[in-house]
């Protein structure tokens, strides 16, 4: 055995005990037993002790010094390698566990706090995890950007430089752009009535299908929170049912769909290595993205979806299909980031980038937080924040100290409108296949050049590759301007 | 810390480890999607690997040379410890690594060979595995019985001498039981008409229910072969649904009650503790009979179990009560153990036993199991074996490795029959309760008597312990004998 395949061997058993470890989350989110909790979090936690032990064992900096790259994949496996392993030796051990204590605790505190509108309740803890994922971000930084390090872990190669950029550029358009939409005369309605709960999931299996999922490779379960987990040949995905929102089961699906595609469409040679899965936060969002809003909030697919619904669920308030999708791309005021339409989605990201970045930083304190916040939304939106649930306290990530994480779904919404752009170019005649509720199209061209590739380039290079050119925000700017313009005549 | 403190924090991140270990079995039996598979048994050998590793882990022997046993607890604790650190590393890992290999293989041949009645086309895989486990016995007796070595893995403290010398008293008994209950006059009516499998399902929580299954640390889903799984907060029970046998439904799920109770009604100070689980497969095994049997066949509850039919069903052809009880406990001749009643069920055992004996000990032929097979079940169920499905090719144990396994079934049976009579003396108005669904009375007994103390004491010893008597096979045979007496007229 060479180097290079002793070390392949021992990567191999570390992600596949990282699959164990991912199927267990999977678990705990949709069919564990309520008072397992307390257990289950000792048993992720051994599984947690297992996986940190194997990613900073030394042999493999042993291995990595001799180790030879036979080819362009051995040498891609290599450097993945070597990166996890440079980031998970960077982090000093006690510093490591320290994050996982405070923020599984900090998890705790922000629900509480949430549900009680009670901003001093989290921001002790809230500092404390800022100040702990600055000191993780220096060590990791080695003198750079802590921010920079930060981002790196979801998406190699970008910086808070070039993304701040793009986002300056991008949000004076989608803020003109919201102006405009929700000034027009033309207002869609929305859909009415309720929709029954096991057809909404009957539904939501056969998009899940016309999107291309592999049932013998995956399955759909109900979660609070809709997900996606799990690699090779197990990918599973997750969606929410109520009873008079049937658009959030039916794009959460297809959202969790391109997530998990993606995952099944990369090359099985590369399954249970470190190229066996999707290369970074952004490029996974972009599959997801493309699903959901450019392919299946489409003039096409709704106009297939509207008849379906209409089969399935009888009368809804809605006469034909350019209404039908006008309500599915109805552009409305509101405070939720999950909630956003294509319009405000985006800014919501920018205003958490560069909230996050002044943290990290040192430029903002806790304490100035929550009135940042509302001064930017109100700016953004035009909307003044009337609870802390609304406004600072929603979303899960800083409590868990995901910082840095945010960009990558705007980046991700960047890299679908690329590949759109690319997509439509290569495949002029999509729509009529769409109209007829037929996404294959649009997966397979996904899957051969972006899905299968897995961790094979670096993520800007992936979509580049993908794309035939440079990824900017143009493609995603261009496609919601005249989206938008067509739906509310501007 | 002390090395006992050492040694147990090292042991309880193991314990959870195996709990991850059997839920991923868990998820392959119930909702792993099938294209999966390849991929899942890497996952698990990669789990088998790390538990492996710990469990034979040299740190322990010197924790072991070092701790001192506070109390009780403490000393049974590191009791087990020992036990399974000695059986550990007594066997080289280049054979435990063999057995794994060769029986993971043996199982999909023997399927096989099960589904082509092909009995030469599992013996060479047959008698491998056969070599392998003599050589893992002899490795473990070191000096004494190989066999003895083997059972003592699934029942510390028995033996294939006194095993044997019980078995050969209780065989005459079940034979002429056998024979007096077939060549009765009156022969139970079965059941008849579909049973929907929704409403199977239904009764079979509310019977979970009744038996005290807590749904708050546990769950109740389909799998082909019904098993419990965990321990400590999540013990999950599985049954199956068939239309027209509605007993093998609401039954499998009682019996796995019996399991999960015990595992749920250990002291969670045991959790995750070499303590925190059954004892043993025989003890194991008691719960889940007296659970099926003796409380959930009595005339009592299938007497409220017969309302509830009625009630649920409407007709199924059987008009009163004790019709009902006699069809739940009908005894007819059939090649199946798991289908066999209780009059012929440890006859299934009994034959197994004495043929695998004389297999490891080198008394049998591979070759000549067939004949041997066929041979004895004609001499104790009268019927000549019609083909190999319904003879020694039914059950998927011996290719799996399980030699040692099969006599735990029956001391399973003779500890529930200890464990009744002693219930019974002490809650002479059991019936009044069970009469109205309501088994609590005996839970609670079985509870506080046996469950409660997990791995405490040895197996016959928690058995003793529970009962005030030392066991044997008295109380059982008394039972089935008075029980089809009664139901058969003799």
């Amino acid at each position: 055995m060479s180097a290079y395949d002793d070390l392949m061997a021992f990567q191999r058993e570390t992600e596949a005990l990282a699959q164990v470890a991912g199927r267990l989350g999977w678990d705990q989110e949709t069919v564990m037993p309520r008072g397992a909790a307390e257990q289950r979090s000792e048993e992720m936690a051994a599984m947690e002790g297992v996986l940190h032990a194997r990613r900073t064992d030394r042999r493999i900096a042993d291995w990595l010094g001799q180790a030879r790259a036979a080819d362009d994949v051995a040498a891609a496996q290599l450097r993945l390698i070597r990166r996890s392993y440079e980031r998970a030796t960077k982090v000093p051990a006690s510093l490591a566990q320290e994050i996982a204590r405070v923020t599984s605790m900090a998890q705790g505190i922000w629900a509480e706090a949430r549900a009680k509108e009670d901003v001093p309740g989290f921001l002790p803890v809230l500092a404390e995890v800022i100040r702990l994922r600055q000191e993780e971000g220096a060590a990791l930084a080695a003198g750079g950007d802590p921010y920079d390090a930060l981002i790196d872990d979801y998406e190699p190669g970008a910086t808070a430089a070039t993304i701040g950029a793009m986002f300056d550029r991008m949000r004076p358009r989608l803020v003109a752009l919201r102006g405009r939409v929700l000034g027009a005369a033309k207002q869609p309605a929305g859909l009415s009535g309720k929709f029954g709960e096991e057809a909404q999931m009957r539904f939501a299996r056969d998009l899940a299908t016309a999107f291309g999922y592999d049932w013998n490779r995956g399955r759909l379960d109900i979660a609070v929170h809709p997900f996606s987990s799990g690699s090779g040949d197990d990918a599973r995905i997750t969606t929410r049912v109520a009873e008079t929102d049937p658009f959030n089961c039916f794009y959460s699906t297809i959202h969790e769909v391109g997530h998990a595609c993606y995952e099944l469409g990369i090359d099985l040679d590369y399954r249970l290595t470190p190229l066996g899965s999707g290369v970074s936060m952004g490029v996974h969002e972009s599959q997801s993205r493309i699903y959901e809003n450019q392919l299946g909030r489409s003039r096409a697919f709704t106009g297939w979806m509207f008849g379906e619904m209409r089969a399935r669920f009888g009368e809804f308030g809605i006469d034909d299909a350019d209404a039908f999708h006008a309500a599915v791309n109805r552009v409305q005021p509101g405070f939720i980031r999950t909630e956003a339409d294509e319009v405000h989605y985006n800014l919501h990201i920018m205003m958490r980038f560069d909230l996050e970045r002044a943290l990290i930083r040192g430029d903002l304190a806790v304490g100035d937080l929550e009135a940042a916040w509302n001064d930017r939304f109100a700016a953004d939106f035009g909307v003044k924040v009337d609870r802390p649930s609304h406004g600072m306290l929603q979303d899960v990530h800083w409590s868990v100290g995901l910082f840095g994480y945010f960009p990558t779904y705007t980046l991700g919404n960047v890299y679908a409108g690329c590949l759109h752009r690319a997509l439509r170019a290569d495949i002029p005649d999509l729509d009529e296949a769409l109209a007829r509720g037929d996404a294959s199209p649009a997966t397979g061209w996904l899957r051969e050049r972006v899905q299968r590739h897995g961790g094979l380039r670096e993520p800007r290079a992936t979509i580049a590759h993908a794309c035939g050119f440079e990824p900017d925000e143009g493609p995603l700017l261009d496609y919601i301007e005249a989206k938008f313009a067509a739906i509310y005549d501007l």
